[in-house]
């Protein structure tokens, strides 16, 4: 049976900044059926991409790329902020409404016969994403395909993710 | 087959500071058989404990903690920094080495029907875990247990959980 994800996600209207409305997403994973269909319907749709390694974005990038990960057999690789991982690291800058942040690995996290699946909860203007893909390719691993929970459609993220790759992307649910 | 994390973890010595040993856990998460091992070791020991929910902690403890929420058939509650919540939430502060931190729930993630579970991928002093502890109850729901990949035995964290429950405590690594 599909999941009504409508039914549980949580708009509030002008958070964080007058105008834009937040996607509460945490009743979704709080949801054990919900929760579930939300992993098994990323790791199903890449079940067959050959994917050996899954990588996520600090922090809620974590909760839906770590299952992912177990569901496909895969390791996990988590992308973290500046500092935060203790041994040599790739480093990949994106911009945000003020100013820029970054995402690290270790080096040796993966390895060109590594085939990744980028995953998270959420897709927006695509910034973390793109940083994500040069992240990937810095490694020299290929990337198999881009995973996520929910997409603000109307903010254009294909378009943008277009420009860097052309692996697959999947988005369980599309607000226009 | 037990997994052997011990050849899997890396021990960096002073860091971050002079005199302590970092245990670097990335190659067990990047580790498909491992990581699977991980989940399932803690997901298995709470099989029959009636867990309706898993609780982590941002944000190392959403790596672990979802894919055994969703081994459990559970939902996943992430416990988050102050201020990336975007409703009401209760929040509990925990001791640090200098100063204090604070985590964050939302106030409707828990009811008193609810079991919950703890995961974190590490408990070392056990403070993270004493505020994780507080914000269950601060929601009436029923602790039902700690699962750890690594406990550091040294720093006796079970001696400092002790204090706060007395909900099963479960640590598949025990660094002595």
């Amino acid at each position: 049976m599909a999941i009504a994800y409508e039914d549980l996600i949580i708009d509030l209207p002008d958070y964080p900044a007058p105008g834009v409305v937040f996607k509460d997403i945490t009743p979704v994973l709080a949801d054990p059926e919900a929760f579930a269909s939300v992993v098994e319907g990323i790791a199903s749709h890449f079940a067959d991409a050959g994917i050996t390694k899954v990588i996520g974005a600090e922090a809620r990038g974590f909760i839906i790329g770590a299952p992912v990960a177990v569901a496909l057999h895969a390791g996990f690789i988590p992308a973290r902020k500046p500092g935060r991982l203790p041994r040599e690291t790739y480093a990949a800058t994106y911009e945000l409404e003020y100013g820029s942040d970054a995402l690290e690995i270790h080096k040796d996290a993966l390895t060109p016969d590594d085939v990744v699946l980028i995953v998270d909860d959420l897709v927006a203007t695509g910034g973390t994403v793109r940083a994500l893909v040069k992240l990937v390719e810095d490694t020299g691993a290929t990337l198999g395909g881009l995973g996520f929970f929910m997409e603000l459609g109307f903010l254009h993220p294909r378009e943008a993710i277009a420009e860097v790759t052309d692996a697959e992307v999947l988005s369980l649910y599309v607000v226009e």
